[in-house]
């Protein structure tokens, strides 16, 4: 197919999730997914003696779950692509360091997840490998550290904040069918002026609806087509926001749009509004959302990895907090 | 083609650079390449508050020039891919959101600008798009606040630092000639164990050299085949380091390896030893290289695209600096 309408590209090769790997942190642990994780942490410091390094430490051993399930080696591994929340995305570079493939940064913020599997995927549609491993990763003390205040001064925060995840997702891409990346709809930025960094989820879900609508319509379908559209970490307020926008536009049934964000924790967890990071799309759709595919109970998924593009530095100096969503469409083919 | 090798991949389709905007500060104005930029500005506040907004001024005007000189809107434009140095790389963000398009952002530090080249040809490759537009930033005062200490200080430098470049260099591409992007060697992670963030030219070099061979020996060519090896920011250490690597696997010349640090300024305008940052490449590969290719200087270059994959936290924390590079061969066909 290639290119259809102005945003989506369809894949003409069958490109397939093979493995993935999945690691959290403690309260991502207690939440209701955590039996669709590989590995859970009681340490939040994962061994290390730095957020930053145990934030390392996940996504190493994230991509270590992936290979083993495939019973793969690091030098199996031609190409990484992946980013994260940190300065620098360094959390990805030390790790990509470590495997020792060759590496493509990259960065959406929270939605970097899908970027990177949309990006994979075109990486192995033209044939410039056979094989890569994709993902993103958060933790949330470092995240707190750099984007707002260290954990330990104790400064609350307003009920419609969420919470970093602490953890990685990766997924390793092969030729292949199940699932497989059917298309993916790369997003514009959209920046509706809002400029409270608590409230994330409100300025990511305009930028979520763009690229939504515009996936159903250069692919002529409707949300009827998906069994789920999953987006990556509005959370309760801007899933509310999103569904709002979204039914504005005539585009239903709603109901079959969920957040990783609100899905990670329960309510009574403490986490506020819900779940954010390039963690949080990260563990629920390559741990929840390709096991409930794999188990038949949904066909075709839509990821929608939303990003908020804004820098504790941006927001000092009173700029808005612009948002981003790239959309990759996974489906089970036949009856599996 | 395709692949080639295990790194290397050999694009099928014409994609040439039809425009590029280039727009530097005062000290880039002041150097030896200056005819060969755009826009020089002689206020590095580019009339913005902060750096931070000055910086994202040098991009979109990159953008605005390479548009116009192509006689297109912004709405012509279907894609941006790109980055910077700044945390969250907010510049391109910023300017994506200004832009319009979709966007991509990657991050491979002052290998950026080559990493946004070879992944825009990729997209090309598959026809996800038939045009994209990519780029580079950086802008020598943000840099130095966010990296080191604000320039107000007067913190005082070693001889083998570099000057990070105030300028931004964009590149667009379409189906086309000149000068056409052949081919793209995607680099690893190498990390040689160097801590010292004033050298990060040292840092850089093996990842360079590992590069440049990676892409000798994946297409059989050495380096009589190229006019030009221009590597980004390696400056006169890391450059001087990179050619003493190369020799001591055999690869020569080296008298054809040249660095975008070194050429940017003269040695008596004060950057040390040379100039670095993302911009740094993205200017003097997209402002000079090119125009030294359509003038019949060289007729095929490869832009190897050096980043030091480091943050100010990870510096802090003791950890080494891992390097990596990107490699994009360009070439003029015919006898243009």
């Amino acid at each position: 197919m290639g290119r259809v309408g102005h945003q989506t590209y369809v894949f003409e090769r069958q490109i397939g999730i093979r493995t993935t790997g999945v690691v959290v942190g403690q309260k991502e642990a207690e939440g209701p997914l955590a039996k669709y994780f590989d590995r859970l942490h009681d340490d939040m410091r994962m061994g290390q003696k730095t957020w930053e390094k145990a934030e390392r430490t996940l996504l190493k051993e994230a991509m270590d779950l992936a290979m083993r399930k495939a019973q793969l080696e690091k030098e199996d591994i031609p190409l990484y692509i992946g980013g994260d929340l940190m300065d620098q995305i360094t959390t990805t570079n030390f790790a990509a360091s470590s495997l020792g493939s060759m590496y493509l940064g990259i960065y959406s913020a929270c939605g970097t997840t899908v970027e990177g599997l949309a990006l994979s995927a075109m990486m192995m549609e033209s044939g410039a490998v056979d094989r890569v491993m994709t993902g993103a990763v958060s933790h949330t003390y470092a995240a707190e550290k750099l984007y707002r205040f260290p954990n330990e001064y104790g400064v609350q925060k307003p009920p419609y904040a969420q919470r970093t995840v602490t953890g990685a997702g990766v997924a390793l891409l092969e030729p292949g069918t199940g699932p497989r990346v059917e298309a993916a709809t790369f997003g514009r930025v959209v920046d509706s002026g809002l400029k409270d960094p608590f409230d994330m989820g409100s300025a990511e879900a305009p930028a979520a609806v763009a690229t939504i609508v515009a996936h159903l319509q250069d692919l002529g379908r409707s949300l009827d087509d998906y069994g789920l559209i999953l987006t990556g970490d509005l959370a309760r307020v801007g899933l509310t926001f999103a569904k709002q926008l979204l039914e504005g536009q005539g585009v239903t049934p709603t109901e079959r749009v969920e957040d990783c964000g609100v899905m990670i924790y329960r309510e009574d967890q403490g986490a506020f509004a819900g779940g954010s990071g390039a963690g949080c799309s990260a563990v629920v759709m390559y741990g929840w959302a390709v096991n409930q595919m794999r188990q038949g109970r949904y066909r075709r998924v839509l990821l929608c990895g939303t990003g908020a593009l804004h820098s504790p530095t941006s927001v000092k100096q009173g700029d808005s907090i612009p948002g981003i969503c790239h959309a990759v469409s996974l489906v089970m083919d036949g009856d599996r």
